[in-house]
């Protein structure tokens, strides 16, 4: 059989829908109660158009991560109402008159480490989390961080996204009673390795409660950032 | 001045004892929640037990990990209900009639990863933590995982402990709605690299949810999973 | 001696043809049951002219990957009858008529992964197998490859192709009774560092019967799956 | 419940039996035609006294692999009948009368691989394989090599064994039609680094049909050729 | 010439002693201010009392690193006079009313970094520098540190002694305005890699003017320290 | 609140001024003696103009590393006096009649590496030190070197830069009597590693009294030996 | 001093000759017995054009190695008789009527192998060394390799160029009674890493009398075989 | 077949004595000119005593590497001849009034260097080179080196033997016109990598005409030079 007939099939199976390229998982919400989200890099257009349209007429909303402006600009077309967000790359339709509930903090070490932070935040707002940001609170000047304390010790949970050498984790987890998701990013250069050293600290921190996730993933924090705070509001 | 008028010292300052090699931060559970746990590994008996003192007059009991058979015998005389587990290497002095609340499921891959699934599922246990042991469900034999499908989906958050390739989190990761924190461990051999490559699968696994910790840190798995554990019990 | 001198011989030998630049294994099909096939990436279209041209005219048919759009452009002059796909790189010259025996079945684990499955099953195809399509089937969607069981337990072997954590070939070689071929892809970002997280994964398994190939090696995933394939047809 | 509770559980279910720390799986014979074979480093003489006797009730006999002289020893009270093999580190209780069918064939590339390429050609005996052993044919005195080349073309795969710069199986990759199963070793020193050096080679052949398992891995090597010899053989 | 006759000549050249097994730096504190220091481990006790000897008859004392207690009682019998530390290994013949000035402060983040710390205060300490105290101080329990910053900021150079993630040094040197020596320890386990994580730590640290030696050198840390703390004596 | 909403904020904290994407830590001089320095790759030409506008109306003067010619080429309309260096890729304001005081040696081993030597030079330069440059005396040239030992002798401290082997720094620890701060490049190829070979050398040297930086770290070198000549000149 | 000054420098000292940006090592040909060669990249036609006229005066003759064909382009005008080759990127001009004595053997893997093939032919030929070319002798079709035999055993050195499992060398070595220099190449893909696994390859080769130079480093192994060549030949 | 049959057979073939778990290249000598060396490491007494029987009746004399004392004292009684050197490790049994010819210098950069260099000197001595030892002459005491320029000057080919960071063979590639062969040893702690990082060191030489072997490979070291030595001998 040719791959052009594959891509063309359009049918439903059990707890998934066969789109030839893809396996939409329309099981998932049930199972996890997320709906798939939709990692944009690599689709092509119109891979990205009809996973979209088939996820909105599932959900009434779409979330999309590491998308390009070209990609933003080409669903636009059919999607008036999506939204696209330079800084995070975040690519959505999202319902309006979304409550935010809860508390997740989001920090990062830098101005660099900004898309990242940003790419979380997003990410569990568009999931109903009521989050704060505290932005440039990098170890090398201490005081801005301790500034912070009581917002951080507030948290149900504290997102803390560093490049180079990462420390930003370790100091967080000694000033909070909940845990802490560290969030490399590949910021930094010469023996930064592209985020490698920055995972390397966080997994090795000395600090207590400190959850590790994929060098630039803020998607993935705002993930589990949302499961926390879920669990704490007992959803 | 000398090494040996320092160790010697024993002052009481701002937030920490000073016991000269050591600074035992006694403010901790008041930031944390949790009072200080001693990494035994590397340290001698008269440091042991110097420490030990000091946390069970302070707090009325002691954990203890990567402790040594030797340690505990030597530490035995000092603290007749001293307990040591020689599969998990815990040494601890615990209050009796402690409550276990939540819902945490362990579940390691294999029967040689169960060194650090206990020392994940004891830890949660000695912080008050209700754990559920699910052992031996490795990926190679998906339906002895799959046939506990309803205990996993029914947990606060999974611990999945797995070596060699570290698949286990990412199929669970499919299943729950909960947090799965991740413990790569040094099982294995040939390109396994002492867990690295448990590790890697681990942090770039394709399910969500995903929260890793260090290599062979069941310790670090069970002090997360009690902080959720608690977000849950809205403690 | 030139090089300009070299390049110009062109005589026949033992067992291979003398082109200067290269040294075509005219031998190879009575050796190994296979013609010599193209690596296309970074060779000239005047090469690639020369090579093709002498491979048709011995075998009536050219099987070339990783070759770019622009390679296809400047053959099609020179033979019509060639074909090019974008998605898997090949570019073939390929006789009418083929039978296609067997019974191989292509896995993937997500969409981003289709490039290389697509090498395999067409390398697997031009060289007269049936192959079986079963794409975006990753671990983190169990139930998506569970339904599938019986075309995998049914298969001569079975091609798993995977990029991020790369868990998949484990769960499927727990399930059928003949090999695994695994394919690493570079699909991924951070820690997956091009692939190589997903090939230790792959060979770390602990699942029996995986035979890993190098990342993103559709072709020889093909090639060896052939292979498996003939022994099971008696060829 | 406490560990030991859960170790001294001996229930049946699906698929699987229940032993607290593992769970042996009946099943899979059933999918895959190979009983569970047991990985004895690391278990406790009492764990493997449990799994042979539940195994050789199942099967009349049992495969065990990376046994040490101690656990031997320990299990030959139990099982007089029990064999060890020092060089392969095999321990096994065999049926008599075993038939050995088709033909496989391993090579070592040095006299410090025979561990490995013993482990691989005694795991494909003991599941029915008929092996020939071609030791010391090292590529740098390929008249070795070559003077054995009409037995690697009869065979229905060749294991080829090499530690150091592990170039064995692209030579025999290229003589043979049929599969090379490669197995990088741990021997050599310096920038050998424990047998990445040979894995990378092999990962990066420059041959076709080349099968690569972990390193030092002759279980799985053999495990995977008694695979290809059942294609070949239509069982 | 046999390696035995090598070994016993003794001749002088110009600028250093040769002794055939080694050539000793006689020019050395002519050209950087500091006698030749004797790295002991690995050497034989012949060698160390030959070398012992000779240093001490030009300088009047010697200093030794890396020493074994079995080195130490050798040398013992020819130097009645010698002193072991079996924390930092240190096993030196030093002069008595030895004056030391400046001001150095070596800090280290936990316990088990003690014997790097060490090995650097009495470098330090051996070569003339006065030098203070701060131990586990490590980054999560952030307050121990900042009690100190008086202690830092009058520092002619702080040297951080830190293992697992290393982060001490980017902490210290948003504190003060004199360099920081980052010293990476071995201390850790799973992805510390025996140091390597909290060097690469060190290396990107966001904080300016970190100075990093290899890890667990002690040694070289004090060294650098006593050139800085020279510096600003005007030495 | 809108990630837009929070980068128009525009407030004083205690230590920091607030900015939104960044937070200027204005009490940074006071702790370390250092203005603020811009790291200017990656950032926005916006958040350029409102940062060197921010510490010029603080200091009187900006340095801004790794800044782009387009940066520069936008600035200039705002900052009509600044100055661009294309090698080092240093965009600065500076103070004229700036004094230049004490004695620093920047050495590189070759050509290439000449703009992390100049990045290095310009940073200490524009801190108020002397510098002197002695280029391409790489140790393949031994002579070239040691034509200028007096040169390095007479040093407070010496910068060496180099990329490839990275030898150098080795070489001039030898000869000389205060600290060497040792800057890896990422010149090279092949298994240079982008600077890692180069930095392994370093970290690894024989000499004492090496303090390594990041790989192309000029800016750090600069920092670190302006604070060494502060300290001879005990400012 | 401005670094605008240092580059219009141009005074002669001993042994070399100060550029500024470089020290012509004008001591090198006494020294070793080949004048400076030039290594273009990275370099600014100025400086080019500087060092070819300097050396061209000295010398008579020039050559550098990868060159750009820009360079090429731009040196062109100043020195008409200079020849480019795009293949090794070789950029030289050369003596006329150079005899060419000796026998150096230069082989490739494959057709991709070419330009560093080339680069360490043209660079012996240029010093003088006659030249004999055997390419594309991968060991996948040994045959080809093995009817070159006498070629390889008259050589005084063989140049064997081999890039992904750069498993040639070894079974050169095994032939030949003379050196084998050995050249990984970058040629690969996956977990080639850019030559890092052939790399390994030849350094762990278990034939005799292998010398490794670096990835790609064609002059390398051109200049070594050059030296070789002249112990033959007695010069 | 039984293994123990195999390694009881006894038989000549073509070009090799098949000793079933070894071949013996009887033919060896006829191809490269070097007999047979043992590697003694990893080989029972058994083989040892079989493999030197042979060799000795083929060739009068053996050149054993790696052997240890226990290995030593158990071929004592066979050979009474035999004789071993606990530095280097070599066992050899040699004929007398042995020829030395040619020149061949060792250096060794530290004392813990010379088991490795020795290995070298020895093997080559073996082989009836004329070796002159210069050891403990590492870079950062360079005027201990440039006293040797002359020895080093007049050999046909240098040795350098190299731990830590390996700079050694650069200096020395630098002063002669002759090849360098470099050998890194795993001399070094901390981020040395048992030897890596002298490789890498070595591997990215500035210098030019350096060849380099396996970490601690005195023995590769010791047959390069005699192939050199050779060559300018005109053997």
């Amino acid at each position: 059989m040719m791959i052009e007939e594959i891509l063309t099939e359009d049918k439903i199976e059990n707890g998934y829908k066969e789109m030839g390229y893809a396996k939409l998982d329309s099981d998932r919400k049930e199972r996890t109660g997320f709906a798939e989200v939709v990692f944009c890099s690599g689709k092509t257009v119109e891979q990205l158009k009809d996973i979209y349209k088939h996820i909105y007429e599932e959900e009434g909303e779409v979330l999309g991560t590491r998308a390009s402006k070209e990609q933003y600009l080409a669903l636009k077309e059919s999607f008036p109402e999506i939204v696209y967000d330079e800084l995070s790359r975040i690519l959505k339709i999202e319902k309006c008159d979304k409550e935010h509930l809860g508390n997740v903090v989001v920090c990062s070490a830098g101005t660099a480490d900004m898309p990242v932070a940003e790419e979380a935040a997003q990410t569990a707002e568009f999931f109903g989390v009521k989050v704060i940001r505290i932005y440039d609170v990098g170890v090398s000047g201490i005081h801005r961080l301790l500034a912070k304390t009581n917002e951080l010790k507030a948290a149900n949970c504290v997102i803390a996204v560093a490049g180079m050498e990462g420390a930003l984790p370790s100091v967080i987890g000694g000033l909070v009673k909940n845990p802490v998701i560290a969030v490399p990013t590949s910021v930094g250069y010469g023996a930064s390795f592209q985020g490698l050293s920055a995972l390397l600290t966080m997994i090795n921190s000395c600090a207590n409660g400190i959850a590790v996730v994929n060098i630039d993933n803020g998607y993935g924090a705002g993930y589990l950032a949302t499961q926390m705070n879920r669990l704490a509001l007992g959803i």
